[in-house]
């Protein structure tokens, strides 16, 4: 007897939107969204709640809330963590995310998958010198998966994970961002 | 008579801290962490405590804890944002966290900021279409500031924080990331 990987995730659905999407790639265009307040000092509170996509205004069912500081060893108030940290916390859902679904579509059943991400970052940079970038120098994403399956098999969901990951690419990769005052 | 500006920014214990390091510089070495643990399906909760910098571990006064899904017209549960979402919150916390820095080295007082940051992102890319990308096409960040300074003034304080934002480089610019299997 056979038993049938279940991780929760639709990978039908998802097989079924590539290929209507295929034939109509303005529904594909999505528009994300973040929404800031800023509260004293490096404090700012973020929202997230509406975003645009298949042709229309959506919605998640809740609205999320965040909060941005700086620790005290930056003479701040340390009331959430910070910026650069979100970018991690991204990283490390997106891949296990992607594990999860190519897991799904290669039947291979999960049993747990944590990952540890360091992002290696060189203060002097936001503080003002000019010889020093101010984003990370380097990430590196750690990986402890449980799932019945070959070694071999779990660095390959890992892999092809990494190759279809928004996040990976938005990080690893250039993105034109452009900055107005209203 | 005049007001001194306050934002609440700690702008000397800043500049002291650039100069100290200037001569120490292994002292400007931190690395930030997030670990995280697969739920269900897309769903991902990312916690945030400790970090290593100044020569030592440190820990934030308090451990956030973040979850991460799709939403439901992707076929999931949308148990919390996507992660691609997050880079949004930590680009406009940051943006933010600078223009305050800024304006308080200037002694411009500031009566509120707000940003809303939008990205693009064609979704054919994370569904398997090797013609397009993954991550966003582009990132569009707007302020609206209310500050005792001219629009002029509002303006460079925008353009200095984007100079020195750790976020808006790690997402302009690529970083390098390994991921591993333990």
């Amino acid at each position: 007897m056979t038993t049938v990987a279940d991780n929760g995730v639709n990978v039908q659905a998802l097989l079924d939107a590539r290929e209507v999407l295929k034939g109509a790639p303005e529904a594909a265009q999505f528009t994300w969204r973040a929404s800031s307040k800023w509260q004293n000092g490096v404090h700012t509170t973020i929202t997230v709640k509406d975003f645009f996509g298949l042709g229309q205004e959506q919605a998640h069912k809740e609205t999320s809330v965040f909060e941005a500081d700086h620790p005290e060893v930056f003479a701040a108030e340390d009331g959430g963590i910070t910026p650069i940290e979100y970018l991690l916390v991204g990283l490390a859902s997106c891949l296990s995310a992607g594990v999860a679904s190519v897991a799904q579509l290669r039947g291979i059943q999960l049993n747990s998958v944590e990952a540890t991400v360091e992002g290696a970052h060189d203060i002097r940079g936001i503080l003002g010198d000019p010889d020093v970038r101010n984003g990370y120098n380097d990430i590196k994403v750690t990986f402890n998966i449980d799932a019945d399956a070959s070694k071999e098999e779990i660095e390959a969901l890992v892999a092809q994970s990494q190759k279809r990951s928004a996040v990976f690419d938005a990080l690893s990769n250039p993105t034109n961002i452009t900055v107005e005052v209203s």
